[in-house]
């Protein structure tokens, strides 16, 4: 491999791949070929320590030999079988997803990726409720997907067609306050009354279900403030309303939990993964089920499904991904990383540089927000972001950025020396931009 | 592997699987361990002619040697990468695709399956029109997705939030016509009058597109007569609609050609695609753009992604499946067998068995359609169907069954005695519960 493989993997892109949510004539996009653990290269040897997790998604880190190594085991085998059938592998993934759920959830319903596991889910609740409202936060990512089954012409087009349903509300968010709170106390208060009036407003007996990402991610790594959470759960339960948790982003290990809601008094109805259970090395994701939500399902057909629900290469993957986690104490790791390193030295970051307006997080997920004015709080610009993007990839350090913000989510695995040094290289460049 | 893995399967499925499309307290799904070419087998070592390709997906067979080799030499390198990378096996993958589908198709947007192809074709479409609705068959299956953008809150939502939009439409099905015709030259005249008037009704300047699989899968097995496709693509061009053509099962083959439109004359303005791409081997999908679509996005922001768009794995066993199918001849392969074996097998076996009302296809592509009655055409109820599939398990036939059909749908690269002695185990099946 030269950097002529650079050269044409650059052109093949340009020519021919049309990217997500971008504008394509503006792209000049990383060449990846290769990583392994925190640190990704391209052809000709070039190498980022990688603090993006790419989309939030290599927990394990890159190229980690177990999975790897079960992905290859799996492909010998069998590659992919009908989701009609049953297949070793995959009632070992399921056991194993179980393993790390809280008592009660009896099920898995396997998916391609994160957003038909919510696809999914909401069709469980809506099923399960007889109400077709949805109720999410404003600031969320659910997934992308909102059309094929509608479009979809045969009997499996009629349980599923829903002319409203989706409903948004404000979450928590202390530094940008939609309550005018002053406290995480008032801020969780407030927030719950707004999404209980809300609801009351809608007409509870319609709503189906709360949606929430237990830690809203792309939005901000908003980690909701105490008694949150909890709250939720109780006006669900007032009403009627399933709780669906989003683990997406922040399950399997990110949060230094093997489940983000771990860390808060709460238990779901439903929990939808996918990034982090194996770390993406296989499209997957999937809904785990509580038992009264699984039931509703054993003599009523549920009309959802997907060719590749329970793909023998994805469950290889996840098996083997969810032993590695557990027998090398990766999700440990990433507690430790957070609380010994990324936290103080965020803390000492924001302390110090006048564009850092609030840092927020735990375990390896980390936002750190950018402001003009640490008074009025007024994000930055695209064209700052920029500059952070171009002094961060100079020094070898891939970022994650959102809006005004930069995420620090490194692979769960990764060291401290390692987090040292990526930390080290974003406060020269944000130094250097100030 | 013995007997108790089979066991053991079987029990973590019925414990903690949830499977599509299903009541789940009446399931006894197969267990299956491993395959090769047209055949599966359980651990202990029950085999099945395979003439349901899974869900019409394993185009290339089981097991490929090529399409393995790639999958593990892709796992050694780089399993995942994020999509705003650019990535050398992604661009080859891309390319690959491209040489297959007609001169004006530029880009490839790819996707975890059919289902998200379709939604990102529908996207486009609206997008590059700036209309809403999509007309598509009662007679259609698009993929099970419909709500996970509109549950999103952040401003991904709002491009693709739309209160209406999905018709429906009949389309040509002689042997059940909507059209009280008598020919398949009045069918196809019947059926675009009839689709024309209900793009007039709706208001064409609403209409975005038609979305069609170019021949209608599980619906069928509905192959179009003659002049149907051309006439849906002038009719769409009378009123500046596009056409997305679905080739998510009938494409990459299965038809005996790459893409089933070859067989017409027709060029739609985007494919989707999925399952024969790479055999399902690695879970993906994608759209082909025409240049003019392609172009909308060039200052543009495309409004939709996902994380393992590209995903390298995927696009590994994309090129390999793609290169092992071209030289390996295995597209003529499927033309040859529908043409001399699957063709005139079933053309006899219509001829003598009562039960079969109409068996229609091409290549390895074909519905038996199974009725009480030769005159009235009444389908065969669900408990025949049952003993159907009863009697080619315990034959070692592994069928494909819809409703009152039984769908001959064996990989491309079944062989002349393996087809053979398929439609043998069948026509023993057929004359047994006649």
């Amino acid at each position: 491999m030269t950097t002529d493989d650079d050269a044409t993997a650059l052109r093949l892109d340009r020519e021919h791949v049309f990217h997500s949510w971008s504008a394509q004539a503006h792209l000049n996009p990383l060449v990846i070929a290769g990583g392994l653990g925190s640190t990704v290269w391209d052809h000709a040897g070039r190498r980022y320590l990688d603090f993006s997790s790419q989309l939030v998604n290599t927990n394990i880190g890159h190229q980690h030999p177990r999975v790897v190594a079960a992905i290859q085991e799996q492909a010998a085998t069998l590659t992919t079988v009908a989701p009609a059938t049953a297949n070793l592998t995959r009632g070992r993934a399921a056991e194993k997803v179980l393993s790390h759920a809280p008592d009660g959830f009896s099920s898995v319903f396997f998916t391609n990726g994160g957003a038909d596991a919510n696809e999914n889910a909401i069709r469980m609740a809506r099923l399960h409720t007889g109400r077709d409202k949805v109720v999410s936060a404003y600031r969320s990512y659910h997934g992308n997907t909102g059309a094929a089954v509608v479009a979809t012409g045969d009997w499996r087009r009629v349980p599923n067609e829903y002319a409203r349903g989706h409903v948004h509300h404000f979450g928590p968010y202390l530094y940008r306050s939609e309550f005018w709170a002053t406290t995480p106390e008032q801020e969780s208060e407030r927030a719950l009354h707004h999404l209980e009036r809300v609801i009351q407003a809608e007409g509870p007996s319609s709503v189906a279900a709360i949606l929430l990402e237990t830690i809203p991610g792309t939005a901000g790594v908003l980690v909701p403030p105490p008694g949150y959470l909890a709250g939720v759960r109780a006006i669900a339960d007032r009403y009627g309303i399933l709780l669906i948790l989003d683990e997406v982003m922040a399950g399997f290990g990110r949060t230094g939990q093997w489940f983000a809601f771990d860390s808060f008094d709460v238990v779901p109805d439903l929990i939808t993964f996918a990034k982090g259970v194996n770390s993406g090395y296989v499209p997957a994701g999937g809904v785990i089920l509580s038992e009264p939500i699984a039931k509703t399902f054993d003599d009523r057909v549920f009309p959802g499904g997907l060719t590749y629900s329970g793909h023998p290469l994805a469950m290889g993957s996840i098996v083997a991904a969810l032993d590695a986690m557990a027998d090398e104490g990766i999700v440990e790791n990433a507690a430790a990383i957070g609380r010994d390193v990324l936290g103080p030295g965020l803390a000492e970051l924001a302390a110090t540089n006048p564009l850092v307006g609030e840092v927020r997080g735990l375990g390896v997920f980390w936002a750190v927000e950018l402001v003009t004015d640490q008074a009025t709080r007024e994000p930055v610009d695209a064209a700052l972001m920029g500059r952070v993007k171009a002094g961060a990839l100079a020094r070898g350090l891939l970022p994650f950025l959102a809006d005004n913000r930069v995420h620090v989510v490194p692979p769960c695995v990764v060291t401290p020396d390692e987090a040292e040094t990526g930390l080290g290289l974003l406060t020269e460049v944000l130094a250097e931009v100030a």
